[in-house]
Order: structure tokens, then sequence, then C-alpha cells
């Protein structure tokens, strides 16, 4: 035992629209490359440049559909016409390789995933207040005013799963957000619960 | 709130004799200036250089006598002839002015800490191997076979204690162990407990 690694971890890194998901996530590639990113399936034609297994496992929908029914997904959700989720078994091959993996997604998604995969590490980004999420919702530039007090709400709405999470992060500087989530999986990784199998295997020795 | 910090934590930072609490410690004061270091009452006389309140808060018997009567102390304990112990009011002056305090402590100390401040982070330094103690408490240079046999055997018997505690944190790098600590501190921060008081009060303040 080295280093306090041994089965990964599933970190799941979700939050209200608007809070900065997408741009935590992007740094933390650059910040974190020992982390791996989750990969989803989609029902969606894959675009010039898209590797399969690399931006997408590209699925028809019927082999889209099969996975739903064997519970292959730990979540999945339609957008405009095509399916999205995230499969278990990469989630599973890369903590079982001892490797972490994190999943950026809506909450909506989060909580399914809680229900299936429990045992995640479930990390909530926050505004630094609800009027800074007012101000990045109002300088994204495309809303009405009427379409921002119904994205605000729906926000508003958002953060109250916080409850069903582990740990809030607050998103006040992005590479701040980065270095506490690191900070999370270098905890995680350190639970007692974690190290207790070590130490009993250790007593043995001694008797 | 810019950051996750409002109230400090105590961080309990114990483990066997011979895994190395004091140098880990005297590395965090260089490396982790922001937390604060837990000041021992004592029956000791000043030496030499020694300031009260920085060293040590030096008591005459009567007054430690009393500080156990009144449940001031956390733990205390007596050492060849002396009594030393940890007051209690430093320690919540210095959480409740938003500060981390760290006190590292033999682990018969740190089970008497866990009795009167459930509510603290229980840190335990481990060491990579059983095999590395021993080399460990072998090379001091000073310890006959048979002394370094029951010194191990002793250590054995605290790592068991590592039950009682919220982490283990793996001494195999001196660094490596302080970064650990820093993290589990940043994330101790970021538990959902700390800040969904805040979400509550922006709830209100949508309605």
């Amino acid at each position: 035992m080295t280093s306090n690694a041994d089965k990964g971890l599933l970190i799941v890194l979700s939050g209200p629209s608007g809070v900065g998901k997408g741009t935590v996530c992007s740094m933390l590639r650059k910040l974190a490359p020992e982390l791996v990113y989750s990969v989803s399936a989609t029902t969606r034609k894959p675009r010039a440049g898209e590797t399969e297994g690399i931006n997408y496992f590209f699925k028809s929908k019927e082999q889209f559909c099969s996975m739903i029914d064997k519970d292959e997904l730990l979540e999945w959700a339609e957008y405009v016409g095509n399916c999205y989720g995230t499969p278990r078994s990469f989630v599973n091959e890369t903590i079982h390789a001892g490797k972490d993996i994190i999943l950026e997604i809506e909450v909506q998604g989060a909580m399914q995933v809680k229900q299936r995969f429990p045992e995640g590490v479930f990390v909530f980004l926050m505004p630094p207040s609800l009027g800074e999420l007012r101000n990045r919702i109002e300088n994204r530039g495309t809303e009405t005013d009427d379409s921002i007090r119904s994205r605000l709400s729906v926000a508003a709405e958002e953060i109250r799963l916080l409850e069903h999470y582990d740990y809030a992060v607050v998103n006040d500087q992005v590479e701040l957000a980065c270095e506490r989530i690191r900070s999370i999986i270098t905890a995680e990784h350190c639970k007692r619960e974690r190290i207790m199998p070590y130490v009993k295997s250790w007593m043995e020795e001694v008797r």
C-alpha cells in the first residue's frame, strides 16, 4: 500500500444550469489528467471528427433500448429526438482498474445515477450567491426578461436538490473549484472504510 | 459566501508511536500556515525561551486540577511527574474565529478527545506497511530486540484503533501525507451539511 488508492471512485459532478459545470469540467481535464471522463452512449449520428469510444459510444435506437431494458445505463434522457445515456459498463471497468471516473451531468440525470449507483461521490457545484447566478444567466445575453426569470426560478429549484449530494463546491473561481474537487477525491480515498481491510490483514500477520 | 469556510474545524492527528506524527506536523506548520496548532496546558515549569500561550499555557498543579474538575480539558495525561492537557477554550475560540485547528496527539489522548469533542475530524496516520513500521522503530537505533518486539506489538494494537477515526493517511512520504491532510480539511469544509444553511436562506430570498 504505497498510496490510499485501490478501487476507483465514480464522482458525479452536477449543479444548477448556468453554474458553470462545463467550464469546470474542461479545466479539470487540463488540471487532473489522472481522472477518466465518462463517455456517453447516444443514438445521435457521429459528426465529422467524432470517434467511437472517445466522444461517444454510438448506438442504434434498438441497441439503446436494449441497454435500457437490461439496466445497462446509469441514467438516460432524450434530447431533440436523440437518446443519451451513461453506460454502467464503462464506469465499472474504470473503477475496477483502480481509476477515478468523473461524470458531469444535469441534476435530473444525477438523481437517476444516485438511485442506480448510490456508492458514487455526489458533488454539487454551487454559484457563490443567487445574485451571481442571475448575473451569469443574464450575461449569456440571449434571454428575454421572462426567460431569465423562469430560468432563475428553475435554478433555485435545482439548488434545493443539494440535499441529495455529499459535497457542495462553490464555483467562485474555476481553478479553486477544481482544486476543491480534487481534494474531495483525495479525502474520499483516505476514508477509514477504504483502509480498514488492509489493517485487518496486518493484524492477522502480527498474531 | 466566497469560500466553503465559516466555522473552523478541529483536526485531531494521531497514529501509532513511530509513525512520524511529529515530522508530519512540523512539515504541516511550514506548508499550511493557515492552520492553527493547538497549545497544551502543562504543570511543567517554563524552560528558557518558552513563551506563555505560544509553547504552552503554564499552570500550577491547583489550576490544572481545577481545569480537570470543570471539564475544561479535551484530554489530559501525566508524564514524568508533570501534567499535560488540551484546553477546550483555545480550541473553541479558534474554530469560532473561523480558523481550523490541528491537534497532534497519541492515540490514547485522541480517544479522550473523541469522547469530549466528537464533531472533530479524526485523522489516523498510518505506516505504509507493518514492515516499514518495524524498520522505523529499529532505525532509531536505541532499542534492544525485546523492546523492539514490544514496541511493535504495542503499535499493532494502536493501529487497531483506526476503527474510531474518520480518515487514514498513509505516511509514505511526508509531503504527500501533508497534502492528503490538507485535502481532507478542504473536503470537510465542502460537506453538504455545512453549505445547506446558506441554501435554505437563498430559498427564502427567491420565494
